[in-house]
């Protein structure tokens, strides 16, 4: 078996949305990182609710009310020009410092996105961060409007590169994301950026278990949903040595 | 129109899950209430992931893999026996202090639960506490093997009841289960049990965001997916006001 394809996933992946948590300081000081934990939680509730109830709408729709749902809850008005300040910085993600030299490393093989975003999301995201000079596709789940873990989602892969799941190898940091692709029967590399110890030393050693711990804790540990992902990694560097491991 | 069936969620809407926090305690002093707000979080998760993945598991599955999660990530070491006890709680669960007088007021038209539970989880609680001598169908989603808040789970009403969406008031305290309902076409009464002014007053009033008004907060404030409940009230004893609005 081959790998012909990686395929990435995009928020949390190669681009670190905790960068938001700079924006949603600078705009309510002292919430930033509780907006940007609250606001991830939802935002990913928002798809899959979206997805269930079949009342789809794109990325950027569930990104803004999931947003308006965040300040909401914490008291925190707002005009027009905050909510699109915070909402802009999803256009300007930062990378993973990581993210371009290993793309480099991978090239030769087909090398893509997969994402929940929407079309016009990804393509500012990609243009911003001059990952579309390295890409042979950004794919949006827009395109069967149902979001990821949706096996629907995953077959985009295969329609639009031409490559079959058993040849792809898709990466993920996001343990659902990794659960579902596997479920789909792709090759599937899970990112582990918070180290289970780390959290676990944090409630230790604080008398009461730190919130954005906590929030962290249940967006980055691996799911309890009967698949496991084929590789553990810590860093997206660590991919040329996985896709090594299918040409022995 | 008139309102011939009232069809209620189960969990947290006529059984008050936070009551698992007296058994989490007992078995982990100190992380009670950490526990029940972290395994409710990934309770709902797992079975919406599920059933997007089309890896449909009966809720006493879902409900097991998302304590193990809770526990693991918490680092916490549990034995079965401890594990056995917690959920042998949601067999158990209080009812919310005017649930059996409001069903008594409502006798004369149908009354029905309809929840995620699995058949076995729900007719155990509902003999339990005495409910099913109140009740004319306590009907699961495993019948159909997707969860709320689906459509295909909120069919199951008029196919058991045989009384049309448009003649059921719906009544839930989970936000993401009213928006769901509201789509698909059911009347709808959204109990909002925890006060908005409470949740930004608390904010106010600590240093930091306190983590657990947080987690309840983002399990019950209304959500931001499109649609709004018809009917917005405190408990269930404002039930029956609620059904006269429909006669008159």
């Amino acid at each position: 078996m081959t790998i012909n394809a990686i395929v990435f996933d995009a928020y949390g992946t190669l681009y670190d949305i905790q960068s938001v948590a700079d924006v949603t300081e600078e705009a309510f000081p002292g919430y930033g990182d509780i907006i940007t934990q609250i606001w991830r939680i939802k935002q990913l509730e928002y798809s899959w609710l979206r997805s269930l109830m079949r009342r789809y709408e794109d990325f950027s729709v569930v990104t803004r009310e999931s947003l308006a749902y965040t300040l909401r809850i914490l008291g925190l008005e707002h005009d027009n020009d905050a909510f699109d300040r915070i909402m802009e910085k999803y256009l300007h993600l930062d990378l993973y410092p990581d993210a371009q030299t290993t793309l480099a490393a991978l090239r030769g093989r087909k090398l893509a996105i997969l994402s929940n975003g929407s079309p016009d999301m990804l393509n500012a995201l990609v243009a911003n961060t001059g990952l579309d000079r390295m890409l042979d596709a950004t794919i949006s789940v827009d395109a069967r409007k149902i979001f990821k873990p949706s096996p629907d989602a995953y077959t985009l892969i295969e329609s639009t590169l031409g490559v079959a799941p058993a040849s792809v190898l898709f990466v993920s940091s996001n343990p659902w994301d990794a659960c579902g692709a596997k479920a789909f029967g792709l090759n599937v590399a899970w990112i582990e950026r918070v180290m289970p110890e780390a959290m676990a030393l944090a409630c230790v050693e604080s008398e009461t278990v730190p919130p954005l711990t906590m929030f962290k804790a249940i967006r980055t540990q691996m799911d309890e949903l009967g698949v496991t992902p084929d590789h553990r990694i810590r860093s997206l560097s660590e991919l040329p040595k996985v896709v090594a491991t299918y040409e022995s």
